[in-house]
């Protein structure tokens, strides 16, 4: 009956009261309120939309619904960074280990690869013996040793959101601003932080592709965090191209490996000292944003940065040799080069295109169900605005099979784009929000 | 797959092709579309709307997704009666004899009562032995030989609408104009009509209080019959007081068989006489409404319609002698006047309050699994406008023990207001609405 209530009054385009958010995210959590009353309530939600006090109050009920990390005994600053996603997208595997080997705490929970976009958790299960499984106080325990912990969403936490979530999926409502935000800051709520940087995609391979929509899902997630005395930071990052060049989970993961040497692409550096430099100031280590890109180009030149990753690894149950070699990284059986079919200048490199790409490799999920294969992606070295001649190599395929090649040159024929005039990508970095407002740093 | 594209398409105010509606009620039918997918599809109906194509082409899926009578071969007219529900309304069970015993057969299928509305099955089901489940063909059969089958939806018919009908209760997705439409005009389609008669209730007892809505309604279901080639005529009707005096499942039946025996309440005779009017001249059986009326009231007057309701309750198992004798209907055991608290005008007679008063007394549902006690209810002697003294009384309390009494009172106390004026309550029979627009009957 409380159901059938508050589906009529918000189909209406009523009030929904913070107990009643409550009730109802508790009583579903539990099973009493069936999934076709929640799939009836998040389409009302969907087209009517929430005001700030409801999305606040389904945030708080969500995040109350399970367990929190609570870490406040570390007397620790605890940062962590949030993606909207996109492809390529391996910041946080860079990040991770970067920022906690300067004394920050990053409770990092995670989630899966799911439709185009890639998952920080698939990624790092491509590391031999890598355990992304762990219950809160495993997590707690790595965090007091090594300042980090790489995990998912555990049952514990926010239980009535991963309900919500399946159900969003399968029922039209996931593209809702309230409700992703509530979703979002739930689960970072519960890892106990005191600041969040996030990093809200813009462009065609984002799940927000308008500037305006991720500027509303920022402001939204910032008053959130506000509400619960978590400063959070967002930087608006392009995904109208891949991030870097390896595009598929162990050809990431070797990506980033080679970024915490040193030897990363400059794009994804950009992306992840920017990140990385509101993490620091957020957590307070440096009050300068020049100074804490001079802390973590230090931790990488000097190889702490590695070395704490290598920690991690082994502390989470992986094979730590493979910062060294990681050609223990699962291997693709076919290898192929696909080269420039004109002369001229890339003018796109779709991402929405490579990340189905990689999913029709196998690399990717359609149901949440799939099992991957790790191996299988991408690695483009041209990039937007580079000129290349006719059967110049532009790109690398790993397919497990002969159709897989075949499957990969079409994905490529189909993403890249070469035309006779450079088109301008996206600026990298384009906008700063906090609470005070938006700063455009380029246009 | 198909049923997220198309909630994501009805979500953000697209269109559903005819082919499309047929795929989403099969498989639902089926049990190929879960019900949190059908829940968020009807939501998003709900809030965004269905166009004329749209709901003709959901009506005729649903229709379509089960068997339909298939009447042609019986050379004679077939019109039905639907009425949007009310308190008191027992036309069907006078009309339905009354028009069969015309020459008209009258393939009447009906529905239980749900919340403060009762229904024609629990009505006819207090006549001892009379039953109202039956397969088409035995309902063919009856019409064959009487004109008339009052039995209820069977799973044969609708199924998808039958399916529909039960998730849209309780999902909050009920009061959509076009869902209510398609859901009626799939079931009297597929009676095989060749006229349909719609009584469209307004005021505070309808299910859509508001005239406008319910003109709405009453144009939405002529434009469906027009598709089908099944003329629709429609009359608005006065439900801000009980229709009648008797308001309980026996006590209907005692007023109906009343009225077939030239005694029934003269606003009880209007409604009647009006909508059954109207089927006759649907049916051919005259062009002259005047005529019309002089007809029933002949069939009335000389018996024959008593006598044809005999004969069909003894076909459908019932015992016939209920007609002379409504003695042998279930009788409660307490049965107490009700007397006016002031002298003054009777100036409301509240039906959702009677309605739901009924349900307390245990003779309604407010799930479709309860069991009812067909004995209790009330009959409310005094009628809107009505002079009383203090100590006079205006009404008769059925119920099963003395708690029940005293929740009767408490009805009744809250349902008829007495005051120093008397209110002009909304007129009878007030609009009739065909495809060539609506006429105004009284103000």
């Amino acid at each position: 009956m409380l159901a059938l209530r508050l589906i009529e009054r918000k189909r209406d385009g009523g009030h929904i009261e913070p107990g009643e958010w409550r009730a109802l995210a508790y009583a579903y959590a539990a099973g009493h309120v069936p999934d076709y009353q929640m799939a009836s309530f998040l389409m009302a939600c969907f087209l009517r939309g929430l005001d700030r006090s409801e999305t606040h109050a389904l945030t708080d009920a969500m995040l109350r619904s399970g367990d929190t990390l609570e870490l406040g005994y570390l007397n620790r600053p605890r940062i962590d960074k949030h993606s909207t996603g996109g492809v390529g997208d391996k910041v946080s595997i860079v990040l991770a280990p970067l920022i906690a080997s300067l004394g920050v705490a990053v409770p990092m929970m995670s989630g899966r690869g799911l439709g185009h976009t890639g998952g920080t958790l698939d990624k790092l299960e491509s590391i031999p013996g890598f355990d992304t499984n762990m219950a809160l106080y495993e997590a707690r325990k790595l965090l007091e040793t090594l300042n980090c912990a790489l995990f998912g969403q555990t049952e514990e936490i926010a239980p009535a959101d991963r309900k919500m979530y399946a159900l969003r999926d399968a029922t039209g409502t996931v593209e809702s601003i309230p409700l992703i935000a509530a979703s979002i800051m739930s689960k970072k709520l519960a890892e106990g932080l005191t600041g969040l940087v996030l990093d809200v995609k813009r462009g065609s391979g984002a799940f927000l592709p308008d500037l305006e929509r991720g500027l509303e899902l920022a402001n939204t997630m910032i008053a959130l965090g506000a509400d619960q005395k978590c400063p959070v930071v967002a930087l608006v990052t392009a995904m109208d191209r891949p991030l870097g060049r390896a595009c598929g989970n162990a050809l990431e993961v070797e990506e980033s490996i080679a970024a915490l040497k040193g030897e990363g692409p400059a794009d994804l550096m950009d992306v992840t000292y920017a990140l990385g430099a509101e993490m620091l100031l957020l957590a307070d280590v440096t009050k300068d944003r020049a100074e804490a890109r001079a802390m973590m180009e230090a931790q990488i030149a000097s190889g702490k940065a590695a070395e704490h990753f290598q920690r991690i690894i082994e502390a989470q149950g992986g094979n730590p040799s493979v910062v060294d070699d990681p050609a223990i990284l699962p291997q693709s059986k076919e290898v192929e080069l696909f080269v420039a079919a004109r002369r001229g200048f890339i003018s796109r490199v779709e991402p929405r295109t490579i990340g189905r790409g990689i999913a029709a490799l196998g690399g990717g999920r359609t149901k949440m169900e799939d099992k991957l294969d790790l191996s299988v992606g991408f690695v483009i070295t041209a990039r937007p605005g580079d000129w290349v001649e006719q059967g110049e190599p532009i790109a690398t395929i790993f397919a497990r099979d002969r159709s897989g090649v075949e499957s990969g040159r079409a994905t490529l024929r189909a993403a890249v784009t070469i035309a006779d005039e450079a088109e301008l990508p996206l600026p990298l970095v384009s906008h700063r929000v906090t609470s005070a407002g938006v700063e455009v740093l380029a246009r």
